[in-house]
């Protein structure tokens, strides 16, 4: 009889935003006529530029053809077309990565969840609170002890380092998912410093880089000194070039990156990976790839661009309207998205359904995120214009 | 200081076919104009039919509008009109699966190794030897412990269960890979027998199925009474419709596979498994979708099968050509893997290397898939058709 796993049981017992689907979808099923506004799950909406669906379809075409189809890659580990597109991406904001450190993907959240397999499940594991619920569940379905480092109103939503705290495993994000708020280059220093004092290895999710406007917040961890000998970095084409369904993303595992193991030797964090990827992954679709690649071509990124700014006008729209009836927030400045304390101190849920139900605008509620996000609520710029300019009309009346 | 996963260190350095790929580019390197044939890892050669590349192109279009642009899936476990074609596809050689029972995913590689995650690392896992190295290597991943099935001469490589032994997992892949041998109606009933008898969950691996031509050669053990209260079932496009490079297959867990956990509830395998999508995936690209439910048409099943019918007769080919100078082999007939015994007592490496270096022929050594394969190599039937012709002529020389 085989055993479960049976941390499983332990979790809460669908992920955040399946558990806001049915809310939502039960609401709707009793007010049918409601003209709902979905601003709580971080996706996009804006189409795939021109460019990029162009390359897709050239992939596709090749994949007709015998003399230019394309099987199984070599590797697993992407195309060095696109490898190489990445490392020019990471170049033109002044950081070096070798094409060999990048591993393609179908996404940040896989390997974002894969990772666990390549550590041991003796590890504590620290992550900032509130998070983005994959880093906690899934250390947690494989039965490692998590504990938190607090982001509050009083860090401006970016946790620090405790000296007094040991841990081997940490999770960072900045932009940050879902308070918006980001970490200075300075503060990552900190936290590489604490890392390398501690031997640990930071896992660092810059999915949202793509949206920071100003000059003293790194775009990757490795603009920052030492990260190289202590961060794997993870982001994704979902938010820089509106990939959330067409799904590309990559790994950064530097070269340099080794852990010890219990005989004493030296392990290359990188080979691990690679075998694990050996082993469960055959790499990404080619003409997903070739589309991927031609987000970073100079047309790319002048229509991908363009596609951002849009959001960071919703931004601008959403902190507005906070401004306006007086209610507190973060992000929205190096962010897509708004972190806001909910009104006359409600709870996150209690927000979510008066929002839901009063305004028929969708939220994401802050508790969903860890404890300290009780009391905040996630607002996202992904949606279309005039629609994120209605919501807010509709919650400016709501709240005023 | 983190931990590695040392359970990675017990295993082969490389998976197989890196191995087998680092060989062949030695050898390339040193003999930079031989004309190197390759029938060592089963990847396809024949394009993607016409109707399946028009309908990728269209999914990309709609991806380029913004009122038809896909972002992230609901469910991420595929679009309904996929899962509706592939239990279409179910339907047509006689089995009923519900469309919810079916979960879109990049490749049945991914999943035959994500499926791990679920079950508890207590737990005794066999399989039947020679096996794809994917089922060994993940299950030790997880630190299992794995026994073994022996697949060999006497049995025609079609393990069967002795009821002395116990286990909570089977691993099963019919069509097989490597060995090409597959299991009758009759057979599959007494595996379930034994897992029912055993509590124990089998995973089918059926990514051959459409190389089936016996009639009593069952295409899903769904086509067998009593599977789904023991069965999870992987298939994926990559050999049916030449998806290596495309990436994507399904699996099929039914609602009525429950497992008991440690309180004596009745967990169901599906749900515990959409938890863990749910963290670690995020579905599959829309665009593969599209050409994914463009194989199941019509006109799409009409264009795959001509690729199929051209593998089957390069299976011919190989097996003509091993008949003519008397090497004993299975497969080849439900299969487009030919498994033959080494002449003169080689080794399988040796005679790798001896059909590498004498005839500029790729193969696999059987020794690659496990302790029965020692002796026994695999050649593919998944080549060009004047290539294989020639590659036989090449072996029949040096071998007659």
């Amino acid at each position: 009889m085989p055993t479960i796993n049976e941390n499983f049981l332990k979790l809460e017992k669908n992920y955040l935003f399946i558990n806001i689907a049915k809310k939502v979808n039960a609401f709707t099923a009793a007010h049918p006529d409601a003209d709902i506004i979905r601003m709580g799950i971080g996706d996009v909406t804006q189409p795939i530029a021109k460019c990029v669906v162009e390359a897709m379809k050239k992939g596709a075409d090749e994949m007709g053809v015998k003399e230019t189809f394309k099987g199984y890659e070599d590797s697993g580990t992407g195309y060095d077309f696109l490898k190489e597109a990445v490392a020019g991406y990471y170049k033109s904001f002044g950081v070096d990565i070798p094409a060999d450190d990048i591993r393609i993907n179908d996404g940040a959240k896989s390997d974002c969840g894969n990772i666990v397999d390549i550590f041991g499940n003796d590890n504590v594991v620290l992550i900032t609170d509130p998070a983005y619920p994959v880093y906690v569940d899934t250390n947690l379905m494989s039965g490692r002890t998590v504990i938190y480092a607090d982001s509050n109103e009083e860090n401006s939503f970016a946790a620090m380092p405790d000296e007094n705290v040991k841990c081997d495993l940490i999770y960072l994000c900045s932009p940050n998912n879902p308070t918006g708020s980001v970490y200075t280059k300075d503060q990552l220093k900190v936290w590489i410093d604490y890392a390398k004092k501690n031997n640990a290895v930071i896992i660092y999710d810059s999915a949202y880089e793509a949206f920071i406007t100003e000059e003293n917040v790194p775009r990757s961890i490795f603009a920052v000194e030492g990260a190289k000998e202590c961060a794997i970095e993870m982001c994704s084409l979902s938010k820089t070039a509106g990939f959330t369904g067409m799904r590309c993303g990559y790994t950064v595992i530097p070269h340099e990156l080794t852990v010890k193991a219990s005989d004493g030797s030296e392990v290359s964090v990188s080979q691990i990976w690679g075998r694990r990827e050996g082993s469960k992954f055959n790499g990404v679709s080619y003409p997903v790839q070739c589309a991927a690649a031609a987000v970073f071509s100079e047309e790319g990124m002048k229509q991908t661009r363009a596609n951002i700014e849009y959001y960071q006008q919703n931004a601008r729209v959403i902190a507005a309207a906070l401004d306006e009836i007086g209610i507190k927030y973060t992000g929205g400045k190096n962010s897509p998205y708004i972190w806001l304390k909910c009104p006359n101190d409600m709870g996150s849920w209690e927000f979510f359904d008066l929002l839901l139900e009063k305004a028929n605008v969708v939220g994401t509620p802050g508790a969903g995120f860890g404890k300290n996000g009780e009391g905040w609520f996630r607002l996202t710029a992904f949606g279309d214009k005039d629609r994120t300019v209605e919501a807010m009309e509709r919650i400016k009346k709501l709240l005023k």
